[in-house]
Order: structure tokens, then sequence, then C-alpha cells
């Protein structure tokens, strides 16, 4: 049975913050109030910190826990990257600020789908997301989809996605640009999606970890801007790839304030809250970003041209993000598969199997072409090349 | 029916990070090796940050992502505060890095059980950890245990803990330095606690979160070094008490090899791995902790004894910790405690309700005497005094 807009037991079951219902009493109360309540200090730490002095004179809270839905001033200024980069247009209460989006789309799970529940992974899909399915205790429904849609640029979506629909279908991962095929869908594309979406009253959750690295020219399309489908779409954000601030673990995801606050529940109940200084570092970064980003997605552009160049490989040309996704099959001349991406090792140079992406990927590899300087990825390109090509 | 030396079903379900099998070839690799594997950026933010630019020409890695298990000159320099401080000697593979002690404590919930099984929560309790408890599936059992001891301290702990178990109990969940209550176990206690755990073939989970802030000279003691528990504790810490930085969000759980392997792999799924920045920020603070924990530890025993001291009320002194825990039923005077509690927020002065820490507690009041600097400290208890003294 769809949920849509309901959430999964085990959050009805569970209590947030304590402290929630006294929010509008406490806030009213301003300065006045002295806070016997939460286990904090009032002192900085007493030891030297490797942090600019004004920073920390700016936010003399640094070091304390912060609103568990994320650092004001940071919601706030994503409010304005959202509707000016992604034509989204929310209030701050329909942003959760996570811990990366692996956060974010580890509390969607556990939020939406339970046992008996049916989740629709459109592959080839980031490899940690089918685990989150599966503690969340549901079964994974795989459906082959960014390669084809190379291939089958025409593919009728909305039939094909329905093949996969049952009763038990609750949600759909969506991934655009997609990781690992650097495949970006058109917005016609989308509608496809969101009418099935709609159609079958699912919940979608749309992780758009690579908005912001679009090549070509190309635009990323926000699902969750379509008419009628914002209610119905987590849409999960990090500061790890347009950031460059993997080592950050910040995210964010926009939804309904409903979706939000029971994301929140579980959230709380994994990790509190992501830290307060990574939040208060990153606000400026949101606000510069039209400063230094285009640079820095020319910069990796011209990374993406030059492998695609360098590797003699049959392969399409990804639209968007930080990887090449090909079928290594024809490559092989008899060998095994996995002798094939240990002899990689061997010889100084490590891809991913494809299998980590999908039981339908196992003869694909996945390398990144962002990760490593010009030179040293020519390098490991052309020893990729003395083995495959 | 026990569980260990065995996981939660879901554990054994999830494979770890797909490069954990290829770890020793890699790193046999060293320099030699270009990592087109992994999707990540070598080059670093391309904006102005806030932090010492020692700090990252001494990591070039900075905004990276990080070994998951944790960064190993931080693990190092644990392995040998928790010899020094703990009496735990432990490898840095027995040490996994988490996102606070919450994180630490919801993916041992998540690693250790599941639908069916019954975990002891000796109350009273931090709140969070029901919530987890019931995501993990489990039936919490509430043991009032912490209070008891006040009063009765000869308790048979060993005897009363029996009535509680049954069949279906799994884990027990041990929090000394006790928030809320301050109490702080003996020795002698904890080897009764030690006792019903390995007599029951028992998982524990020992919160030990205020380690480092006991007063009066008193020792905490880490139940894990008790002979026979090492294997069988999952011993959690934090960054967010002695080390006076919750908003960071760091903290670690020292368990065997084995245990530690399976709560990565929750962790993982749940938000990849803590702040590589936040962990390379603390190897210093962790080597110099005895030159300034200290001082810290007398501020907030002055401050304690300065709370006990001003506030109008009968409680047991606290051993630890920044809580003060005390029924409040005999100074309701015919008021309801939910409205005094409410009165106490428009008075300006705000405090935990006691229900939050299991349901023994409902007449309780929790407040914590370190958030606010000493002066506002003494108001908000003076309102206090006139709302209930």
């Amino acid at each position: 049975m769809p949920r849509f807009p309901n959430f999964a037991h085990r959050v009805e079951s569970i209590t947030g913050s304590v402290f929630e219902k006294y929010r509008s009493k406490m806030v009213a109360q301003g300065e006045n109030l002295i806070k016997l309540h939460i286990g904090d200090t009032y002192l900085p730490p007493d030891y030297d910190l490797p942090v600019d002095k004004n920073l920390l004179a700016d936010h003399p809270d640094f070091n304390r826990y912060c609103n568990t839905f994320g650092f004001e001033p940071l919601r706030d200024a994503l409010t304005v990257k959202l509707k000016e980069d992604n034509s989204l247009s929310v209030n701050r209460d329909q942003i959760l600020i996570t811990n990366g989006a692996t956060n974010a789309l580890s509390i969607s799970m556990m939020a939406l789908v339970q046992p008996g529940d049916e989740v629709l992974v459109l592959s080839p899909a980031w490899p940690f997301f089918f685990g989150m399915v599966q503690i969340a205790g549901s079964k994974i429904i795989e459906v082959p989809f960014y390669t084809r849609l190379f291939d089958e640029p025409e593919l009728d979506i909305e039939r094909y996605l329905a093949e996969f629909i049952t009763s038990k279908t609750v949600a759909v991962y969506l991934n655009t640009p997609n990781n690992p095929s650097g495949k970006v869908l058109s917005q016609p594309q989308l509608e496809q999606v969101a009418r099935v979406v709609q159609k079958n009253n699912l919940w979608l959750v749309s992780d758009e970890a690579y908005d912001g690295l679009t090549f070509d020219g190309q635009t990323h399309v926000s699902i969750a801007t379509l008419p009628g489908m914002f209610e119905r779409t987590l849409s999960v954000f990090t500061f790890s790839k347009s950031f460059m601030f993997a080592g950050l673990r910040l995210g964010y995801v926009v939804a309904s304030e409903d979706v939000v606050a029971n994301l929140n529940k579980m959230m709380v109940h994994q990790l509190y809250s992501p830290s307060t200084l990574a939040q208060q570092m990153m606000v400026e970064p949101v606000k510069t970003r039209r400063q230094w980003l285009p640079s820095v997605r020319n910069h990796y552009q011209m990374l993406r041209d030059l492998a695609v160049d360098i590797i003699e490989i049959d392969l399409h040309t990804p639209d968007a993000g930080y990887f090449i996704f090909f079928p290594a099959d024809k490559y092989l001349r008899g060998r095994n598969y996995w002798d094939v991406i240990e002899m990689c090792l061997e010889n100084g140079v490590s891809i991913a199997p494809g299998d980590s992406f999908g039981k339908d990927f196992s003869h694909y590899i996945r390398l990144c072409f962002t990760g490593e300087p010009e030179e040293r990825l020519c390098v490991g390109l052309a020893r990729l090349n003395d083995i495959l090509g």
C-alpha cells in the first residue's frame, strides 16, 4: 500500500526533542531565559584551537549544541541558493541540515519505509543506498535506468517504471546528476518520473549530490519544482561535491515542514545534529558560490574531456559529476573480471567495481576523474589503457 | 536468547565499504597508487576558510574523505589516553571514531539488537537512548537503578538486576558517571553488574560520556577493564563533555576488532564518517588534556558546590557530571507538575522534566549547573527557589 503522506511506523512511535514543545515559550523569553535544561558548558574549550579567531569571536557558541534542524544563518543562506540555483522557493523550516547527503538519505529511508515495503532504486545507484533500504527493513527493486537513457533517450519512462511497481511500492530513489553514469535527466524525462510517482501515490527521494557540477552548459532540474511534486519529494544536497568539502560531512534535505520534522526525529537519534562549527564555516561559501563555483566546474569539465580523450574505451561522455562508467566486458579478452580489477591495483591504479552499483552492472567499471591531479590522472588512465585498451 | 558474541540480523546482511577487501593491496602500493575508485576531489576548497593555515598546511587532506574507522593519528592519541586515564590497553583497531557519543550509542543498538529482543535500560537514563532501542525494534526494560544506589549503596545489584532478565534479554545499557543523577558506580558495584552480564551472556553498552568529570577525587572505573568484560563491552566516550566541544560532534567507541568492524558497517550507512577536519583538530587536545582538564574539572566542581549550596531543595550531591536531579513532588504544594515546569519557563529558567529519563522519574527535575556563567546560574537557581523553595 502506498503510504504517502504518512511515515514508517518507527517514526510515529518516537518522540522528537523533549524541548520541542516549549520552543516558542523559550524564544519569547530571549536573553532573560537562564537555560538549565540542556547538558552543555558555557566555557569555550580551554586549549588552543586551529580555527580563525574572528570566526570564534563572531560565533561565541561555536563549541555548543546547535538547533538540531540546523544553524539558522546557514539555512537562511541556503534558501537564497535554492531559489537562485534550483528554482526551489522554500522557507527555512523546509530545510534540514544533515551530516552529509549520506545521513540525509539514511534518515529518509528510516522515516519513509519499513518491513513489507518495496523501494524502486533506479540504477546504477550509489552503493550505500542499497544498504540503507535493507537497514530500514525494506525490499530493493532495482530498475536499470540511467545507462539505458544514454542509448534510448526517448524511452517511455512512464510505461517502463510501471512494470516495476507493485501494491507494496512506497518510494522511488532518483539520482540526477547520476553517480556513477554521469547521466543528467532532461525536464521531459523528469516529468515522466513525476507522473509515475504521483499516479502511484509514492514518496520520491531525489539525490542531487552533484548539483552544480553539470558540464557543457547543461542544466540540472530539481524534480521538486515540477507541479504537485514538492510535497512528496525529499531533495537531498551536499557540501561534499560542488563545495569541495567531503571531509566536513555536511549536507541538507529540502522537503515540507512535516517531512523535515519527521526526518529530524530520526536524525537526532542517529547523531543529534551535524557540527555547529562546520555549519558556521559554510555560511559565507554559500553566499559567495557564484564567484568561485564556475571555475571549479570548468576545471572538472576540462578533466572530463582529458579523461575521455585519453582512455581507449567505448563510453558515454558523462553530462556531469566526477565519474566515467563503462562496460568492461569486451576488454577482458577472456580474463576474469575480478582478476582484472586486482591487476589494476597491482599496476597502481584503483577503480570501483561495477557490481556495487547494482546487480545489472557487474561487468562495468567506474573511475573518478577529479580525485587526482591532472598529471597523475593521465598516468592512471595510461595504466588502465595498458590493461584494458 | 542471548546473542553474544553474535550481532543483529541487519548487520549480517549488510556489506561494509566496497573497498575494505582491497585495503592491504592498496596500502602496499603506497604513493604509487593512483586512486580513481573513490568519488573525491584533489582540489582544496576554492574559497576562504576560517581555519588556521598551519592546520591546513599540516593536513592537505583536511577536506577529503577520511578512513571511516577514524583519522589514524587521533586513534593513536586515544590509545594513550585510554591507557593512562581508563586503564584500557587497546590498539588502534579497537577504536571507532563516531559522530558524538549519540552516534556511537545509535550504531550500538542497530548492531546488537532487533525485534523480539529486550534491552535492560538502567534508569534514570539519557532520553535519546530509549528511542534508539525502539528504532532498533527492541523492547525497553527500565530498571530504576542509579538514584536507588544513593539511598542503598549496599544494594544486592546481582540479585536485583536478575529480576528483570528474561530469555529475550540481549543487552544492558549502563551509564556511569550517570546523566542525570550524577551517580558514579564504585568498582564493587561494577563487579556485580559485570557478573550479571557474564552469567547471562549479555552484551554491555557502557556510556562513559562524563569520563574525566568526577568530583572530590573520585575515580571513574571503565567496566571493560574488569576480567572477562572487554570482549562483551562497547565503551562509549565523547569530546562533548570533558573536551568542552559538544558542537564538534565527535565521540568514540572502544570494543573488540569484530565489534568495531560491525559498528562501522552501521555507521557508514548512517553518515559515512565523522568530519575529517574535526578529527584533525582534536589530536593535540587529546595529547595535552592533563594540562587543562584538571582546572576545568575543578571549575565544574566549584559550580556544583555553589548550586548545591544555593538551591533550597533536598537532593543527593552529584559525584560527577553536569547535573542535579531531584524529586520535586514535595515542592509542588498541590500544583500540577507540568504547570510548575511551565511556570519556571515563564519566570525565566528552563529545567528538564524528569519523565524523559524514565517512567519512574516523572516527579523529578534535572538542572544543569555548567551551561550558564556563574552569575546567571545563581540567578536561575534563585528563580527556581522562588517557585519551588
